[in-house]
């Protein structure tokens, strides 16, 4: 590694930082450095002593190096700063191994970035090196999304159990003889996810108006006669994964109103589908998903950027190490690849009724894609 | 707003940038901008349009105003690039309120920093302005911890009943007639906390010799007369803050030799304790700690930094929406202060025999502390 251009310097903590999980496999909930071939072949990590054992046994580096080795300590009783000593580290680290051009992301602490900047390293700011690497999963990141996805799925067959045995009473649900709550449902799916090994942080589960804001968690007793959102993207704890889906339901009977805009999100949902293959462009899907609510008079956010009820969000994202990622199936020039792995998700929201949302995960093949997710599209709980 | 200097620009995501929760107690898992006057007392905030209503709802600002209001999607058609766009949008917002010099804190993204500076924006990169009024924990905030302590110490209960209960065959411990496995007794754990709105990501049940590194998460089966650590770090799901506990275990009989351990981290974690009140030095807490146990013959950071066995880490750090905060009772030059919340946590670790740790939370108060902690200590399950 002497004399040598071409690296990439990451730091963070791998919990927070997807890409810095990607690229190490190592999981700290306290920041640590990371040192990059530009091919991503070669890894070189920088850890506090008592972490070198556990990077040995969990990860794989072609060098696991302590911050001992650098006298962390000494630098941080001379500069009485913790952020300075670690600068100086790096420097340090640097320097040593002849690395005088480093690439740092976006995202790089700008106070680290000036250190290291007057300390004679040039920096070259780069884009998410990763973003295609990433987008393109593997066989083995399908399983772990598929496997976060049966968690989900586990989970709403559940919740749809507890709708078909509740009753209602005066307007609302009942189950085993108490009222039901999104708490109560959100506490039976993460039970249910945790069998699972999996979790979902800041689960969705609102009704009535609140579902109008489709990122309300929601709260507090279930009507009849109303949707009920359910949006669960649980992430594998163990392989770090995300999955994401929702479903709707109406517990009782549907006004004609509501059957209408699930229907009408349910062909929404099946316009993008149809176009789902590599290359196909995210704008073109997102625009068409748009044209068809207008079509039939409903307001989208491709008409009027303003507007807070009708189609009010984008088509769909990528999922995998991060819940939201790169491809976003909107109103840009990204365009699908091979492996991809993305959701689709119209809705329809309005402040007086509230709001209906399909959501389906789906992995892009060359011949088009399919379906990761597998939950039934009942809407209407009698 | 207008003309005034003294403005604090936070960018990022309140999940993972506790800070920005702490200032904005508005939970939103993509980033977001807030602009703070430096005397936290004045807060705007800035959001896709889709959070508009959320934020009325959810937080208190000063302003809030929607991305649509400074044409956000028109920056990204013009710059085809999300960041350029959002920056020089930040740039039209600090403009417009009259803002030309801004502090951001050392963590603000190097890119989004060196574009506002192409702008003309005066940044001045400061510590943590928050660090301090974060440490001083209010009664309400108190009571948060505590309530993710009592759900912490109600796992506890429910794990210490299933030891109790468990029988010992052939070096093996047997629940309901299966092994029992850090796997298995992780999962209780998890479900208890989650019946007190409560999670834990990268919960602690590790048993033997993996018990030797303090961060292994533990698997597999767990033998009788071995240490079994368990370090629960549950964060609240709506109220955001952690607690902190690790108790260690032994099913059966122990040796004399871990039984002489375990007292002496005991009584390392009640010299700490004496030590606790307002303007105490952490340096002298820690280095005390240190001293008991060199003056017993273990190994210590102090006396030797490059050790991997002995009392290998620090002695305890603040708890509160971070799990590790300031202060950090180690080799520095922090003070306690009225109002901190740390934990306390010895352990000693020998990487051919295990680990003990034993770690409470407490609450500095004027007249010394008090223990949140109310897990009993007992080591040796019968």
């Amino acid at each position: 590694m002497k004399r040598e251009n071409g690296f990439l310097l990451l730091y963070g903590s791998s919990y927070s930082d997807q890409n810095i999980y990607y690229m190490t496999k190592f999981l700290s909930n306290d920041p640590f450095l990371c040192i990059v071939s530009n091919n991503f072949k070669r890894k070189f990590v920088y850890l506090p002593e008592m972490e070198i054992d556990r990077a040995k046994k969990e990860a794989k580096f072609d060098k696991i190096s302590s911050y001992n080795n650098y006298n962390l300590d000494e630098l941080f009783k001379k500069y009485k700063d913790a952020d300075v000593a670690f600068g100086k580290m790096i420097t340090d680290i640097l320097h040593e191994e002849g690395i005088y051009i480093v690439s740092v992301m976006r995202n790089f602490p700008s106070f680290l970035y000036k250190i290291l900047e007057k300390e004679g390293i040039s920096i070259d700011t780069i884009k998410n090196p990763f973003e295609m690497i990433r987008r393109k999963k593997t066989k083995q990141e399908v399983e772990y999304i598929l496997k976060a996805q049966k968690a989900a799925e586990d989970a709403l067959i559940t919740v749809k159990k507890i709708l078909e045995r509740s009753i209602i009473k005066k307007d609302y649900i009942y189950y085993n003889h108490s009222r039901l709550t999104s708490e109560y449902i959100k506490a039976v799916i993460e039970k249910r996810l945790l069998d699972n090994d999996a979790f979902c942080e800041g689960l969705i589960c609102s009704s009535g108006v609140d579902s109008a804001d489709p990122h309300s968690v929601g709260r507090g007793p279930i009507k009849c006669g109303k949707p009920i959102v359910i949006d669960i993207f649980p992430r594998l704890m163990t392989e770090r994964y995300f999955s994401d889906m929702t479903r709707t339901f109406v517990k009782g009977e549907a006004d004609d109103k509501f059957i209408e805009m699930y229907n009408v999100v349910l062909d929404a949902q099946n316009i993008a589908f149809k176009m789902l293959k590599p290359n196909a462009s995210c704008r073109d899907i997102h625009l068409s998903v748009c044209e068809y609510f207008e079509s039939l008079g409903y307001d989208t956010i491709k008409k009027n950027k303003k507007i807070n009820e009708g189609f009010i969000h984008t088509t769909g994202h990528g999922v995998g190490l991060d819940i939201h990622e790169p491809p976003f199936i909107g109103d840009n020039d990204n365009f699908l690849i091979e492996g991809d792995v993305v959701t689709i998700e119209p809705g329809l929201y309005y402040k007086n009724i509230g709001g209906i949302r399909i959501e389906d995960i789906v992995f892009i093949k060359k011949e088009g894609f399919v379906n990761l997710s597998n939950a039934s599209k009942d809407f209407v709980i009698p």
